[in-house]
């Protein structure tokens, strides 16, 4: 049960966004530069690095969420994103991603791990300098996005199917679009 | 030195701004929202909560930074402020402010660490339902921006008289006033 009195029927961080629409507009602004503007790293492969960071803080939430965003724009490889998540180190990705995704990790135990090595082993493998700080804001975003899911205690659909029909709104229409709610229901089992 | 090619003369988080404008805006107008915007906790309040969950995340750069913010916002109590970084269970604060402290070092630690007698004994407090999800998200939104500004190595002055100069300008004219560069200077010793 959620610590305060959310909007009933609205899972996970959609119902902090309905509770509070005024953060709830930077918020949705920030993951709609970082993970679907123009990139030279896919938008599949940013929430990627979500999914990851959100399984590295264990909300299931967020990461049953961005992985389904993550699946539905890499040709629905639902087992590239369930091996990225459990091992980047030897999952099917580019060497470059998989650099890049080490420096997630980094940033997920705090910004002052991230070394000089690790950058640096991301920018052998082509890494940009946008592409690692992109890849710091995803992760470091995620670590606020993740908190401020669970902090709250808000309510986690245990069906992945349930994200499926956000999934889809999202992919076409953005971060940006509004929901019809429910657009996930807690208790729904098929889309 | 900073990981990636940050603009020069400009420290900390100020400088990933100049480098990424498309990221900037979101995240200047959350802070905005959640540390100015019209509340029942003072903005030297919120600016405490970000200072001490800065503190926490050993991020030398926002903590200078959000304790200038907080002290020239609450009479220029540096002293109340140093005592809430180091132990808000005996600084003198009011109970409520106490108790948010407690839920935001727990969000520090992680989203799911937030228990329900965290969120209970803020209550009794009399802390509202806004003033716990607000607590909770400017704890995430820190360990976010701490993260971020570690992650990437940016610029951190070591002479607190160096943030002045711009926590000045925050205070009256907000996160998302032009700031004219470079308004804190690395090498600075003086207002």
């Amino acid at each position: 049960m959620p610590h305060i009195a959310l909007p009933e029927g609205i899972p996970g961080i959609r119902s902090l966004f309905e509770y509070r629409p005024e953060t709830a507009q930077p918020l949705l602004e920030l993951a709609e530069v970082l993970l679907r503007g123009d990139h030279t790293l896919s938008r599949g492969e940013r929430e990627l690095i979500a999914s990851y960071v959100s399984r590295l803080n264990a909300c299931t939430f967020c990461e049953m969420t961005h992985s389904a965003f993550a699946a539905l724009q890499l040709d629905e490889d639902w087992a590239l994103v369930d091996a990225v998540k459990t091992d980047p180190d030897t999952a099917a990705v580019s060497p470059k991603l998989r650099a890049l995704l080490a420096v997630a990790a980094k940033v997920q135990q705090g910004g002052l791990a991230v070394t000089e090595a690790d950058v640096t082993a991301a920018r052998e493998q082509g890494a940009t300098d946008v592409e690692i700080h992109d890849t710091v804001l995803i992760a470091a975003a995620f670590c606020m996005f993740n908190r401020y899911v669970d902090g709250l205690a808000t309510v986690t659909p245990a069906d992945p199917a349930a994200y499926l029909p956000r999934a889809r709104i999202l992919v076409e229409h953005g971060y940006l679009a509004p929901v019809p709610y429910p657009a996930v229901q807690p208790s729904a089992t098929e889309d």
